[in-house]
């Protein structure tokens, strides 16, 4: 038994920087995993190996250079779950030990266990041969999520599997079809489009991604079903039966059935609450698990905070990460500085989506006057010699003052590229900054130029700029 | 004969824009080229067929991914001058017609032809068949350079060659030696040693690049060695022969003799100013044909601006486009509002290189103290994915204000990264910015962020941040 100042429920993302945030502030910090590695779903079945493989399976394809190339040049005609887990593996591993690093070099106790509560302050926590119980003055629940699991899907870890089965398959599968397109659904079905394997991707809303830009979403559409998926939307799958042929038969609400060798069920997530003891201490998770929180991430006992995924929307590892730093700057009365109206979201779909700051709905609602500058990566050099035909990104800028209000980009590099419109907006910069500032030549950055003297060109002026 | 606002000679990257700018002001422009196509150097010889081919040649080679994977994995085994043409021919035929197009647009006059001064504001331009002649109130050179080609060298065009001869060679030499450690030197050793070539370098500075931060420079010089580079510093060559082996023998001043199969001479490039006749109008070149000019680009005849290559330093197509447009705001009295302090050098080594504000030697020099932050690749997660294991981004700031001075950079992205922290000078942000920012995960962006904590964890601080 001992006291701590903090206790952190999980080593993910959102968990590792509570803990670090408060070590920081001179903080006694404890931080429990129940598996036997740290990273949360994000090191070791989400985020890292789903971008890993993503990585792999650009290289190994030749995805990229087909435009350039032909279909002709790829590295291996045959690739095998190997070769894709390899690198995976290779970064899990590194991440791993990193984090373990920072937790050691920030002297935070590592504690392995599921934890669970015995009263507000107290956790008790099972581990193999014992049980221990810890005090704490604040504890942050970082226990993310684990993939739905309905009882009417019958899974069984080879042809019928959730998002974390991919890549324990033992081999590639023939055909898949991908029930769900939220973000998670969206990233495998165009990974595995792109090695090769006929995708269909099903999904019950009109249109994927509807918190992303609609323009950006029809360029992401209009890509995937050029990469061969199948898409439909506004579907529903009414039954999931195992032929004798051993391939996956799926009846539809609207639509003539369907098959596959393998079914991924890519809908929804539901908290890893279990174990945790709510119950004990009076907090109630909603029905998929989930912790309701206000916007410093305290539960409805103030001195117990949870972030991440465990709190929904938008579940990603960088807003985690802040989620979790700023539970501990709130706990120990240490001000956060970051600036959330700019989180950026990144999708890690082929091609990759980004976007920071407001998206026309929200203008239009708020009855922002704006206006729209587009640049397509075909329209610049660096497009050119990457072989990106259908990139582009878009700004949107206050049609009076050109303050800059929202960037959207698709394409390779977005997630990186997005950051340059993040600290314009920031500084509450306008679009003039773009026209006005020299670019390296040939960059995917020129793009901001480009978008910019569009918008600009668009709107009534005695002198428009050059292009 | 027909009457211009502006005459501007030379189609590449700084005339371009010139025509473009002043047409944009309502002016009537024409643009003279004298060879079949538009776009100068930068599109035809030099940068846009050097970068493509170093995209070629990392993809071809499967150098990115040789951490990964082992040197094993590559596409093709036997890569073919072809191969490498390829990409090059389709960019190049692309921009062409953009540039085409981009004229017609504004309506600027295409005129091809070589263009000489009859008085200060006559020019002949002499055609295949006749000789025309137009006048101008304004008259921009934009006629940039040719690789200079000294007596002593005995060029051969096939294995004695200057740095446009590269990609007209009839194959992938054996071997070579590149004397002249400049950019374009240093930019096809490095190319030509990630397809396996081996590759010796000539330099007579003590180190590469000597505008480049020292510790870039030192990575930079260590990853070409691991790549197999030959450097030789403070070295020159003292004689050239061709063997009667077919092999192409060296003598240099210091060290043991050295041979290969090909030569690349790359030291300096002069002004295309022969044919211009400048004497018409007594306007004199440099030694290396290079004209002066004033802050405005302006030479010793006030209407008669020179920008691009012709004028020297940095010689970038980003900044000479910079230049160009800055020539025709200046002539027609319209404001230029760019940031001249923030232009960025981008290198398209391997590993690509860098830098944007002011490095060590010159906050030294102004006595500004400042502080230095580091990220190396190797600590984030995309470093990793991507396996760059020794790309970094290095900080320099105010040491008490935090202001952020200069960001240098090298590896993966480099060139495209550094726009954000060029975004965050130009409005005089500090490094706190990149520590309050949430950045996608897992991106290179995120770079800013560890090497700022990392600079303010160097300074004394009661609370230094997380890390």
């Amino acid at each position: 038994m001992a006291h701590y100042d903090l206790l952190v429920i999980g080593t993910g993302p959102a968990g590792q920087k509570a803990a670090i945030q408060a070590a920081k502030l001179g903080k006694q910090v404890g931080i429990i995993e129940r598996k036997e590695v740290v990273g949360g779903v994000c090191i070791n079945t989400g985020t890292i190996p789903s971008k890993s493989l993503r990585e792999a399976v650009l290289y190994l394809s030749g995805y990229r250079q087909r435009n350039l190339y032909g279909a002709g040049y790829r590295v291996k005609d045959a690739i095998a779950i190997e070769d894709l887990a390899f690198r995976a593996n290779h970064v899990i591993t590194r991440e791993v030990r990193i984090v373990e690093n920072q937790m050691a070099r920030n002297r935070v106790d590592m504690i392995y266990g599921q934890a669970g509560f015995v009263t507000p302050h107290r956790l008790q926590i099972r581990q193999r041969d014992s049980v221990i119980e810890h005090d704490a003055d604040y504890i942050v629940i970082a226990v993310g999520t684990e993939p739905a699991r309905p009882p009417h899907v019958p899974f069984d870890e080879e042809s019928i599997i959730d998002t974390d089965g991919l890549l324990t398959l033992k081999r590639i599968p023939d055909s898949i079809m991908i029930v769900g397109g939220g973000v998670i659904g969206v990233e495998y079905a165009s990974i595995l489009a792109a090695l090769g394997i006929p995708v269909t991707l099903i999904d019950k809303r009109p249109r994927l991604l509807e918190f992303v830009d609609a323009e950006i979403i029809d360029t992401l559409q209009r890509q995937m079903k050029e990469m061969g998926i199948s898409l439909f939307h506004e579907e529903e799958v009414v039954g999931i039966k195992k032929g004798s042929d051993h391939r996956i038969h799926v009846t539809l609400h609207h639509a003539q059935p369907i098959q596959a060798t393998t079914l991924m069920y890519a809908i929804g997530r539901v908290g890893a609450t279990a174990g945790l003891n709510l119950e004990a201490i009076g907090l109630k998770a909603d029905t998929r698990g989930r912790l309701v929180v206000n916007e410093h991430f305290q539960t409805a006992i103030p001195h117990i905070y949870a972030v991440g995924d465990i709190i929904g929307f938008p579940a990603l590892a960088s807003t985690s990460m802040q989620q979790g730093r700023h539970a501990s700057c709130h706990a120990f009365n240490h001000a956060d500085r970051t600036d959330t109206d700019l989180l950026p979201y990144g999708i890690y779909a082929i091609p990759e989506i980004s976007m920071v700051g407001r998206n026309e709905e929200d203008l239009n609602k708020a009855e922002v006057p704006y206006g729209v500058g587009i640049a397509r990566y075909r329209e610049i050099a660096r497009g050119q010699i990457i072989g990106d035909e259908n990139g582009m990104l878009k700004l949107l800028f206050h049609s009076r003052t050109h303050e800059l209000l929202g960037v959207h980009g698709i394409g390779e590099g977005a997630t990186e590229l997005i950051h340059i419109g993040q600290a314009v907006m920031a500084y509450h910069g306008t679009i003039d900054y773009f026209v006005d500032t020299v670019f390296n030549y040939p960059t995917l950055a020129e793009c901001y130029k480009v978008a910019a003297l569009d918008g600009i060109n668009r709107l009534p002026r005695p002198w428009p700029p050059i292009n």
